[in-house]
């Protein structure tokens, strides 16, 4: 185990030192996270298709339980159960759109991690900082518990647990528990819990804070402990799932698919799911008496139980659906939390967007309308009202709105159409609209990809460690 | 999959004119043996330990269902279920003694696999031809079912059903079914299905030939069917029993496995086994209500059924023993099928040597003394003394000895000499002589092994073929 703890020590301290500016040190946060037994029983996994530029290179890293997919490189870092997943990154002779700057990409697009060390984290799409086309890169950084770097390079930065980091190149920053960033580029911040800000900048800048001590319920981290609150109680809940789905070989299908849709085979699929045309489900999704309709898509960490998604619904990494009906169109971001009961199910009408990180928990019917806009806090009908507004309303804001805990600055406009642009983006890129013939995605590519499974030295002064693995079309 | 059948194609030509000087086209004879569909269906897998120099290099091949440990570099090949276990390779340093020569070895041996196609077979051992001592080199060769590559390197050879070739370098040779050849060097040969032969230039040449009427029931190949008779029968009634061990991650032992022993977790362990200190079982291995005393060993492809081996047991690749006692030390040769009934149990005495490539088979109770040599096919008391001496008679022989089908030249004790010396090396090797301190051996070293599986491509003209893959420590 010795070269495992080493590496352990290294990372922790080029962490902080990046973060020494903002008085942050990562080693009490991380160091009884994950114990080092841990880092030897899971096997790393690897996917191989005909659609993805393989390109695989492990170096003196731990990668326990953790995937890869695309082109991927990872040296000096330990890397926990994590989803490193290239299915969307840039290719050779691309040509990238800033602003007035059409940008050639001169080489296929890698995810580079070094030095890091990621816990149950998801890592996906494409980078969008014109300054770093061809290399998504990860240095110097520890992310905990569900973080998503979402097309984020980030160097020197701690991600606390169910945190999000959205096409956003970050330096020398700490993300606290549960917020998210879109910001296009942060250095030298340090951003409190809870806080959900998307900002363009000369167009638009929206900031909601949670309430710390009724976020604390959900997610409370301090030094010392593991992640707590009912976020993590959730998940761990429902961990044994998916015991059976990674100790087999080959699994069967739990239910029929359509040639048009994929499950991937690490996702848990509990009795009475149904799964509809051109729909994706990615690995470590839980899905249990759901009706995903035609281009529905749940991605990793996602978990949909006792409900129905109409169709063309979005439910992004790490978000969950509980008891609740969804109509059309419906975008939920990342690691929102909508929880219906069985006796006051949740409704939110067609066409809707959950910002990302919002927190629905209602113990009595709740009615979205439809074409909403949602975020933050909201437990009934008065927090209903306080946080959220018709995106037909909030297209007219022109300068500035405040409400309840959330300022918007700018253009009303520009925000909803970014989001629907978006929205759009990813039901294109999951195969939501595939015909048959056009408008192939995720859900048509993924279908068969292929498992490789990689393990660490059994014993000795490597225990731990992976061999250097190098795999190349 | 394109590609994959170009590189069948450009295999079997190339075998074809290394042995056309035979007349011998291998197209007929392997073509339909695995179709394609099967060489999509089925993981590689290789392990990976401190004890064992990493460093394998898979190129342009299919690997589907091999097994991989070691030094090894496989490049334009296919390989169905084969096992390349590289845990007795060369060191660079070590000194290799030949006749009066002492060869340093230069660097770390390799078995290296280029434009072969390989069935079920197995490669193990190192090398032992002085001229390539760096480099276990199998190119331009086809080899089937239950084929043994021990230690014998290949340029230009096809290998028949249940055939062993063992420290032998060959070139453009034909090995038929069931032959056993261990001779040094040879080139441009035909080998009869059923010869066995042992020589050693200048000391000694033994040579069997089986009746071909009597063997055609055991082991039957022409062009255009798979290998049929009781051989094949037997293996493919007990293949079931093998995909729960492929299709689980993790596998609990069955048994309660000494310290001092090692149970492959790719073994199949029926109840009412038990295993002694020492004893090694190898992937692939089958046992079934039998016993394995300390120090016995059952290698890759072996059944033991019903059976008792007492102690220091070696039962060489591939050999089968069922309703049999096996006294202390006994040694069962490569593929040799000693098969007793419940109401006939078949006893072979303590220190006897079953000479590989022997079948025992009765209908009636059958004890072979100690300190036996058995070699052909035996089915009652008169073919055990056709085809048996005391190891003490053996030795006795100056000159020559014609016995039956068996023609020996040269010292008997030199034959017996080599054989015991060899028998000492393996169970040495196995670790059958481990007292906790000295002697540690695959028992004591294989016991920890971390498995990664690897797959093809899924679809697409690549479809069967595994990307590139380079792990090195």
């Amino acid at each position: 185990m010795k070269e495992l703890e080493k590496l352990f020590d290294r990372i922790i301290q080029r962490v902080n030192i990046n973060l020494r500016e903002l008085e942050f040190d990562v080693n009490p946060v991380v160091s009884q996270l994950v114990p080092t037994g841990q880092m030897t029983k899971f096997y790393a996994f690897y996917g191989i298709t005909p659609h993805h530029p393989l390109n695989l290179i492990f170096k003196h890293s731990n990668l326990s339980g953790s995937y890869f997919l695309g082109r991927c490189r990872v040296t000096n870092s330990l890397l926990y159960k994590s989803d490193i997943r290239g299915d969307e990154l840039k290719k050779k002779g691309d040509l990238f759109q800033y602003q007035e700057f059409n940008i050639p990409v001169d080489q296929d697009e890698e995810i580079r991690i070094d030095d890091s060390f990621l816990i149950k984290t998801l890592v996906h799409n494409f980078s969008h900082d014109p300054e770093t086309l061809e290399r998504f890169f990860i240095r110097d950084t520890v992310s905990t518990h569900y973080a998503n770097i979402h097309g984020s390079p980030s160097d020197g930065c701690y991600l606390g647990p169910f945190s999000t980091v959205d096409l956003t190149t970050m330096r020398d920053c700490v993300i606290g528990a549960y917020a998210y960033v879109q910001a296009g580029e942060i250095s030298h911040l340090n951003v409190d819990p809870g806080t959900v800000w998307v900002r363009k900048p000369g167009d638009f800048n929206f900031m909601y804070r949670y309430p710390l001590s009724q976020l604390n319920n959900y997610i409370y981290f301090a030094a010392g402990s593991p992640p707590q609150g009912i976020f993590m109680d959730f998940v761990e809940d429902r961990k044994e799932a998916f015991q059976r789905v990674f100790n087999v070989v080959n699994i069967e299908s739990p239910v029929s698919v359509p040639a048009t849709a994929s499950l991937d085979r690490f996702a848990v699929i509990k009795p009475k799911t149904n799964i509809g045309d051109n729909v994706l489900v990615a690995q470590r999704a839980f899905l249990q008496n759901s009706t995903l309709g035609k281009g529905a898509n749940a991605q990793e960490n996602c978990y949909i139980i006792n409900s129905t998604l109409e169709g063309e619904n979005v439910t992004a990494h790490g978000a969950k659906i509980i008891d609740a009906d969804m109509g059309n169109h419906v975008f939920v971001g990342f690691n929102s939390f909508l929880r219906g009961r069985p006796d006051a199910r949740l409704t939110i009408g067609k066409e809707s967007v959950v910002m990302p990180h919002t927190i629905v928990d209602i113990r009595k019917p709740l009615t979205v309308p439809p074409g909403s806009l949602v975020w933050g806090l909201v437990r009934n009908q008065d927090e209903l009202e306080a946080n959220s507004m018709s995106l037909k309303d909030f297209s007219k804001i022109k300068t500035r709105l405040s409400k309840g805990n959330m300022l918007f600055e700018g253009s009303g406009t520009s925000f909803v159409t970014a989001f629907q642009e978006r929205i759009h983006h990813i039901l294109e890129a999951n195969g939501a609209f595939y015909d048959g013939n056009l408008n192939r995605g995720h859900a048509q590519r993924n279908q068969n990809i292929s498992f490789n499974t990689i393990q660490p030295y059994p014993e000795g002064d490597k225990e731990g460690m992976y061999p250097t693995i190098i795999i190349q079309p």
